[in-house]
Parts: C-alpha cells; structure tokens; sequence
C-alpha cells in the first residue's frame, strides 16, 4: 500500500532494448514504488517507455543520465535490456562524460564485464546507486526447479552440469552465457551472436545432417559469467527461446536460478508445454572428467 | 632415392573427405614410400584415391580396415581428411567391428577426443600402428612465423594470445580448435559447426551492424587442443579459410606451428599476400587477466 501523502520513493530505470524493461517498471510500480524511464535512443522501446515518466538519452551521456536521475529525485537505478556494443556513430558525448573518458576508455578495454562495471563505479561517485534487478523485481527472476511440465531425463541432467562447467570455465574470458550440450558433447558455445543465432545454428547443421544426436536429445543452458556483477547483464529467456530449442530439436532449457530473467513467464512456460520442452532452474554443478 | 629390387614401405592411409589425404599421399610417395588408399565411402574424393592403390571401406568396417592394410603389407596407417560424426544410417558394421563393439561405444562417448584414440588403440591391437601426418609428410604442416607479406600488428599478437589461451581452457571439454578474438574481444567459438560456418558468422554479424569492432581488426586463431592425440584430426587452413576470414574482415589467421596442416600452401599464401592478411605459425601464449 502506497502512502498517497508521502513522497514515492523514485527508481531510475536505464532502459535498453527488448520488453524486459518494461516488466522491471511494472514490478516497481506493483510494490508501491516510481519508476522513471531514462530510455537509451535507438535501444529502448518507444511504446513501452512512454507508460511511464520518461527521458531520452543517448550512448554516452552519462552526465544527463546522473543529471536527470538527481532531478527526477532518483538514489537508485536499475541498468536492463539489450545494448549491443554501439557503433561510434551512435555515441554522443556529454562533457562530464568526456571527462570521464579516460577512465570509460579503460573499463572498454576490458570487454563487457569491465564496461559495466566501470560505468557503475561513476554512477555511484555521483551519488546514484546502481542495483540490480533482484532488488527490484525478483518476480521475474526463474526460481529453482521445474517450470512446467516436462522434467529433465538422467541424461540432461549430466548435459547440464557439463555446460554449467564449461560456462564456469569460460568466465575468465568474458564469453559465452549460453551453450549447447547434447549426450555430452558441446554443439554451440555462444560468443557474440547471441542465443537465437546459436539455436538457430544448431536447427541448420541438423538439416545439413553435420549434428546427428538424435531429435530430442541436447540442453540450452544459459548461467551470468562466474566473474559478472550480477546488477547487470543478467541472461534471459522468453517465449522465443523457447521456440528456437525447440527448432533446434532440443530436450530442454536449464538456467541459473534467481540469475535469469524471464520475459513473459506464463507464455513462456505455456509455449515450453506446447513444444515438449523442459524448463529448469538450477544451481551449481561439474562434469568434466 | 628407391631402390627399385628392395620392397617399398607401404603405408595405409584412411582417407577422409577433402584434398589433404591426396597431399598426404603425394608426400608419402615422393619419400619412397607407397600409399595404400583405404578410402572411406561417402566423405573421401574418388578422383583422388583413385590415383594410387586404392579400396573402400564403410564407417564401422574396422576389421575390413586391419584386413585390407595387412594385406597390402602396411605395418602403419594415418588417419586423414574430415569425418563429420557419421549418421547411424551410414554405419556398416562387420563381425570384428561387432566383437569391439563395447569397448567402441565406451570410446564413442566421451566425445571426439576418445573415440579417435579409441580406434587407435584397437588397430595397434591387430599390429597397425597409428602415425601422425608429421611422421609421413611434415612439409604439409605449417612452419614457425610469418608465411607471406603481411606481419601481425602488436594488437593481433595479444589477440592472438588470448585466443590460444581459450582454446586450452576450453581443451578438457573436447570442443574448439578454433575462436576469432577482436580488440581482446571473443567474437566466436567454434563448435559443431566448422570454421567456415563460423567466419560467415562474423561476416553476417557486421553486416547487422551487431560486430562493430573496425574492419581490419580481428584474428582467427586455430590450434589442437591440448589433451588431442596429435595423429588425428589437426586442424587445417587452406585458401578458402583466406578467403572467409578476408570475408569477415579479420587482420589475419594464425595457427599452431607444427600442428596445423596446409591445403595448398602456394594459393593459400597467394590469397592472403591479395587479401592483405597475415598468416602466421605461433606456439604457446597466454593473456588473461
């Protein structure tokens, strides 16, 4: 219950691209709280952000951003939805930002882990405290266990703690939050095409008969790199990857619980029930002999 | 020099597809030695077995296999050319094949890795002992250092160690001979689909604007795995690989020296000198943070 003569406690919401924004501001908004929308032009939806107090700002003007967050009485913001790496074109600066330069050129160097990071390290010298989705909507965060439902066979369950190993293995590269395991043996290792591309992959060299594990057999499984701050970046599944395993002739899907958003969770596990598929949150696990 | 009243060596060769078993040979012959194709159906080139003594055999015929290379007086044998895991459908079993079975489909599955030293050790069983390409014909393989014109930035060199570096970590999954590291980047790891499915990859990624690293920037890098039985199964690089990675806008290709076999060395040189990309031998290397 909202105290309608008390101030509402406002949270900024950096806004990338995909509907996941959107579900983060309505569970802001259900627990009696403000969101204010800082939409990033060319990523964020327009329809979705407009639901809500709203500001544009570009790549690069992370002096507006904290400006705007201050004024909109903001000490918190919550960095979500897709931001592939922009083109320089798309970038454009602000003097404070240029100020930071020299330190945002050195967390670039790093790959996306150290970006991030290094871009929430400025937010809170000024004050503004970068959370994570965890503390705003945990709702829509996948639980540990079965979704819907279809359960993961014995075999699955080796091909999960395979990929959440190889993932564990891969964190020091800052690569690969999804990969494809099918009776032990890796399909797909994600890089920078994302899941979609690598599912749609694996559908491909099916038909070209270059993967022949059999229908049915083989495990997505998506977890946040070992060394990821966990405020930002978080993998997530929806309705289409489910469709996508699915083309891909997949038995399933595992996810880092309490670790992965999911968009659209009851057509999500509406359309895993449809396709056959299981959904599972899971925790942990090693295979590697 | 032979000498025509002595009786020649003759070495099998089990010839995948691709033009390498036909290298292979040539190599084998112009040593003095005799190559005996025992060519397996569906992936070796009829033009090219059919150059030398020569006989087919199916997947799954390992006692065919010891028989016929007994028979024509090969006391080795190296494995050569690509084998795309077969489908069941294209499997013909014979009854020594059938008596290994058990031991054959332990080896099956743990993946590449163990089903290829499986097999060898089956035929050392029978008295074929496995060689390695670097045993018959070393001037294949790709030597240290530059091959052509072009040189490796200072960049492409910790690029290039980055991606050696992944491709060890990523040994004990038995997955990935090859990745494209970009700016410290990881761009791709391949997998199931091949090296040349995966550079497309990257030429598809930067044309949808999602790979933005400049052009010009960017190595592929291909190696054996750590734990690989170094007779089976290295990779290769050949003027198409030139070709893709040109096509993906890379800097430059390098490989293992001494473990990595060259199709066609003189076009594949030439192509790169056109392109304007390096092509280099290396060995070891580390960069992780």
């Amino acid at each position: 219950m909202v105290d309608a003569g008390a101030p509402q406690t406002s949270i900024a919401i950096v806004c990338g691209g995909g509907t996941i924004p959107g579900a983060v501001a309505d569970a802001i908004a259900r627990s009696g709280r403000r969101p204010v929308m800082l939409a990033i032009r060319g990523w964020a939806d327009p329809n979705l952000v407009e639901r809500y107090t709203h500001h544009w700002i570009a790549v690069g003007q992370a002096g507006r951003l904290f400006r705007l967050a201050h004024a909109e009485n903001c000490r918190e913001a919550v960095f979500i939805g897709t931001l592939t790496r922009p083109a320089l074109s798309q970038i454009r600066l602000d003097w404070r930002t240029i100020r930071m330069m020299p330190r945002i050129i050195r967390a670039f160097a790093g790959g996306d882990d150290r970006l991030i990071s290094g871009i929430a390290k400025l937010a809170e010298e000024t004050g503004l405290r970068i959370i994570g989705v965890k503390d705003v909507a945990p709702e829509i965060l996948v639980p540990q266990g079965v979704l819907g439902r279809y359960q993961p066979s014995a075999r699955d369950r080796t091909d999960i703690a395979c990929a959440l190993d190889l993932i564990a293995t891969l964190g020091s590269f800052d690569v690969g939050q999804a990969v494809v395991v099918a009776n032990n043996y890796v399909l797909a290792i994600e890089a920078a095409e994302g899941t979609d591309n690598m599912l749609a992959r694996i559908a491909s060299l099916r038909e070209e008969g270059r993967v022949t594990t059999p229908k049915g057999v083989g495990v997505l499984v998506k977890a946040p790199k070992p060394r990821q701050d966990q405020r930002f970046d978080l993998p997530t599944i929806g309705p289409q990857t489910v469709a996508n395993a699915a083309r891909a002739s997949l038995a399933g899907i595992a996810v880092a619980a309490g670790n992965t958003i999911m968009a659209d969770p009851a057509d999500l596990i509406a359309a895993a029930d449809r396709a056959g598929l299981f959904v599972v949150g899971v925790s942990g696990g090693q295979c590697r002999e």
